[in-house]
């Protein structure tokens, strides 16, 4: 047995992604920011959906048709496989984990 | 955007399943128990595999092969399929709340 909000790493500079649990087409992964977001360029432009909840702090998910998304505790959303978005911010106060569900 | 603390139904007399998302393999679900169990003759069998999350509150999972797992906020585990399980205590303090993803 494993806990979603222990053994975070020190070391925080760059966001970390870690595979929780692998199915047929399915990835569960824990993400940790710490203030980081997306680069600035770009999009996330993915193939699966993602499903996605933050289970501690704060982030802004960004979309490019749609209005910006703040999450805070407990707060969760489906993105669409292709709908792009990135995250433009994470707060600085504490970690933020997410826990994210890509699927089919 | 929803929050999985909020829109507690007012009437947890039983467990309550609610889907969140569903894939062409997943389903992902919230569980809300308040000091229910499972009944007491009989196993869960699924044909799936279930990650679950304890999100708040404070459970047992018992097994047929293996000691009994006590899950507190932000405990998580995997339940293979066909691996015999139930719930045997949650805490009657507050609701437990779970998240609880199926998967091939």
């Amino acid at each position: 047995m494993n806990n979603i909000f222990k053994e975070i790493p020190k070391d925080l500079t760059n966001e970390i992604f870690e595979d929780l649990v692998q199915g047929s087409n399915i990835k569960v992964e824990r993400i940790i920011s710490n203030g980081q977001s997306s680069p600035r360029s770009g999009w996330y432009d993915q193939t699966q959906h993602e499903w996605v909840i933050v289970l501690k702090g704060e982030a802004i998910l960004a979309f490019d048709n749609k209005p910006d998304v703040k999450l805070k505790q407990g707060d969760y959303l489906n993105i669409k496989a292709h709908q792009k978005h990135k995250v433009s911010w994470t707060t600085l106060e504490e970690e933020t984990i997410w826990l994210a569900i890509h699927y089919d």
